[in-house]
């Protein structure tokens, strides 16, 4: 029988990562493309944002055989120091991100490293990094020993610099470049459409060379980490901070008030008094599975005040207008922007949403299209399973004047904003179906819709009226010659009254429609509130 | 600027799947219930057929709380060595299953160890296993440290016995049970249809207790591990060969044909006149890159037989057929079974593919229901991204005298069965899109439908034959009395042959159909060749 267990083994991140690829998003040669694209763009504006420079970053794409390719990315972040340009790039599960409370666009450490290893995997070759850090240039390249999960790194050169920045060059095989709405030109436009504080540069395999130019010249608002929230943590979590900070707080009660936002002596007394049993005066470390649930129970019990939103930087109202009219030219664009929510109790999140209509959306042939963006990050794929396709697909457009979503001229943008997206899969290419996500999203792509339909139903009675007045307006020089020839008044003069008669009319009627459109609004606006 | 990085830390791929738990399936409490019976079951059926026994599994649920069960999965399995019940429970990525080019149910060896972790997460409690292996009774509690994704392991008790098994104990909260179609009861029935060598036994909460009896008694052949295909694996795939068994084999050329499979010495000759460059009596571990790239083009190139499919385990044309009659008792049910095949060049596949429809189907409520399975493994969650579903909505199913397939009283199964499963995501609920095998799926399930179609389209023909047939006879007493009168023959006589001839006139009308049909049925067998 024990024989049965003779192949027992141990295996790394690496190797399975390398046996299912497809789960950082590898399947597939286009989606491929995207996918090498978007982990090391994604990187260099993090890197960027978080050192305080203006990102400015190069793709650039050479196509060497059928389908291989050399990929190129270039930034002017602040490099990576030595010590870490090896596990940062050769090493999956290492970065400064996975276990920090705040808005980015990487979490996982993986997504580098995953190209580095699809580059060796298809084209055998290493990737080449070149870092300029603290006025050094540094040239490496860099592989990774699967089997270790370890990076395999080699120094090729070394020189001063005025410079700073990360360049990557890697090749891989089994790639297929296409200009889809799926390709690395869309992404890198929605990317600079999401992020008008970056200038992107790409170069594609073809010589065409596109510039998107910054349209701001600061960066946004630094997200900070923030402390989580009593409602965002479970009994595990606690208990896990409970032994991590032992050795910081002698107390429980001081460390429940140093460690969580929202926590303050007095909210520490009433917690007390819900859990009699549990002593908060004793050494965190000694606190038992049992006490960190009865105190997880209490955190529902008490009122809190709502977690701080300061750390969520979304694109903004006029930044995503200034890119719609930019992108668009839209006849109709709304920007909605909600304000801040929870989901999971504690986690704080906000959506964007936009609609542009009619114009150059009709122009360019689109039509019920839908923009996701995750904390500026486009998602491209996977449409079918993400949370913001599934709940713009509930609503009943109908109700907006839309006869069939999908067959307008309508392009919807949502963007996520939050310190943590719950993604559906390691490839972060859909955000997973929460509910109090998608009761936001709904909200805030509602919002957008009703502004949009006042808009469309307005200019519909608009013609209408147009066309009546019309109607109307032709039986004025008969009538004007007729009722002269009785009344032996100028024709001109009737004339004149006749068509202020019908201006004066028509102009109510107008006004009137318009009235009755912010009833209506204010109407919706209510039933809103108990949805 | 260094500071930057001072965050910089290495995490393990427990704390990987501790924070994306969604990954391995578990996301909601619905969800989550039936990926651990999901599991913790396969894990069982596996090791059962392994040890050559014929499975009988006992899963036993109790509520504890609103949110909070107990599961118990107990099998006669081997049970497990002492020196692996750690790491095959409390340690994830380690297991038998992993680097084998074999059909099993459980491939990542991540399964069980993830439902260890989750226990721990929601319930605060380690995992009771008692394994019965090789005459003693050994009772651990079994928790992973998630820093260093290593098992925490504790003896409880031990004792001789003379049963052999394993049994797996543990406690989850944030769960809910549910009887719908997705619930632990639906997934336990498939299960059991899909592998009527085992018996399957289940308490639920509310104390029901379901058996689902075994149907054979023999276990299905065990598959067994087969040397990859030449036209299965890329240039690094060569490249690791040739390094791990360098010190087997002193050249390239007995390495190739030990190694692979249909890799003889006259393929190697014509190998080495495709690629004259490479020589292939070298040390295999001085191949390099271009070489290694080299003779897998070649690879390529050569007119190879095809992989050995004795591997490949279906449930096989007599079992699906017991089954679907046992549970439906459908009106008409049609069983295909595919040849095998290979996808992405050398792994090898099949598909099996039934169709039941109406009677108690109808009687059952059924409509348009898919029951999706790979290795025998029933696939109940993300049915809108898995290649089956997929498949099946692009069947023109009017062709086969369906006209809304979600609302006629059928049930499609489709089993995949290969070496290896390109599952859509770590959670294992879903097969990836890949051309191959969405080919092959669509070919076995209309190969059942023009089955079916035949038996509707006759049924329904001679639906309007009878009708045409009743019509006519209404005239026979009356024309048979007027003709009496006019000719003086009797009455009855003139009735009988009347409807002699009526009759012959059907008959004959019902055979010319089915002619008709069969003609149809091979013009369409032509076609298929084709596609």
């Amino acid at each position: 029988m024990a024989d049965l267990f003779k192949d027992f083994k141990e295996h790394s991140i690496a190797e399975f990562f390398k046996k299912n690829r497809q789960m950082l998003g590898f399947s597939g040669p286009a989606r491929s493309f995207t996918v090498i694209i978007h982990e090391l763009v994604t990187n260099s504006l993090d890197a960027c944002e978080e050192a305080g420079i203006l990102p400015e970053i190069e793709v650039e794409i050479t196509q060497l055989a059928d389908d291989h390719f050399k990929i190129k990315v270039k930034d002017n972040g602040p490099g990576i120091p030595e010590k870490y340009v090896g596990k940062a790039l050769g090493k999956m599960l290492a970065g400064t991100k996975f276990h920090r409370y705040i808005q980015q666009r990487g979490q996982q450490g993986i997504g580098a490293s995953g190209c580095v290893m699809l580059s060796y995997l298809t084209s055998g070759k290493n990737t080449i990094a070149i870092s300029c850090f603290d006025k050094v240039r540094k040239e490496y390249e860099i592989g990774i020993d699967l089997k270790r999960n370890e990076p395999i790194l080699r120094k090729i050169s070394e020189q001063p610099t005025e410079e700073s920045g990360l360049t990557i060059i890697s090749e891989y095989k089994e790639l297929k470049y296409e200009k889809s709405n799926k390709g690395p030109f869309e992404y890198l436009r929605r990317t600079a459409l999401a992020n008008p504080h970056a200038t992107i540069k790409l170069k594609e395999p073809d010589g065409t060379i596109s510039v998107f130019p910054r349209s701001i010249t600061v960066n946004p608002p630094r997200p900070f980490e923030i402390k989580p929230h009593p409602l965002g943590i479970s009994a595990h979590d606690l208990l896990e901070f409970c032994q991590r900070y032992a050795k910081d707080y002698r107390k429980l009660s001081s460390l429940l008030q140093e460690v969580f936002s929202r926590v303050s002596a007095n909210k520490v007394a009433e917690l007390r008094t819900l859990t009699p049993d549990v002593d908060f005066d004793k050494n965190p470390a000694l606190v038992t599975w049992e006490e960190a649930e009865k105190i997880i129970n209490s955190f529902k019990k008490v009122k809190w005040i709502a977690p701080s939103m300061d750390a969520l930087v979304p694109i903004g109202k006029e930044q995503i207008e200034a890119s719609f009219k930019n992108i668009f030219n839209p006849e109709y664009l709304v920007v909605t922007e909600r304000s801040p929510k929870v989901y999971r109790g504690g986690i704080p999140f906000m959506v964007e949403a936009a609609i542009a209509y009619g114009g150059g959306v009709e122009a360019a042939g689109k039509k019920g299209e839908i923009m996701r963006f995750a904390n500026r990050v486009p998602l491209l794929f996977d449409a079918s399973s993400c949370a913001i396709t599934e709940t713009i697909k509930t609503i009943d457009w109908s109700r907006y004047n839309l006869k069939n979503f999908e067959e307008e001229p309508i392009v919807v943008l949502v963007n996520f904003v939050s310190v943590y997206v719950p993604y559906a899969s390691t490839g972060k290419l859909a955000i997973a179906p929460e509910e109090d996500v998608m009761d936001e999203i709904k909200f805030a792509v509602m919002e957008a819709a009703r502004g949009m339909q006042r808009y469309i139903s307005g200019k519909r009675r608009t013609m209408e009226l147009a066309t009546k007045k019309r109607l109307v307006m032709r039986y004025v020089p008969q009538l004007a010659s007729d009722v002269a020839l009785l009344s032996d008044e100028k024709k001109e003069k009737i004339e004149k009254k006749l068509i202020d008669i019908i201006e004066s009319k028509y102009s109510k009627e107008v006004e009137e429609e318009e009235t009755k459109g912010e009833e209506n609004e204010e109407r919706e606006e209510e039933v809103d509130v108990n949805e």
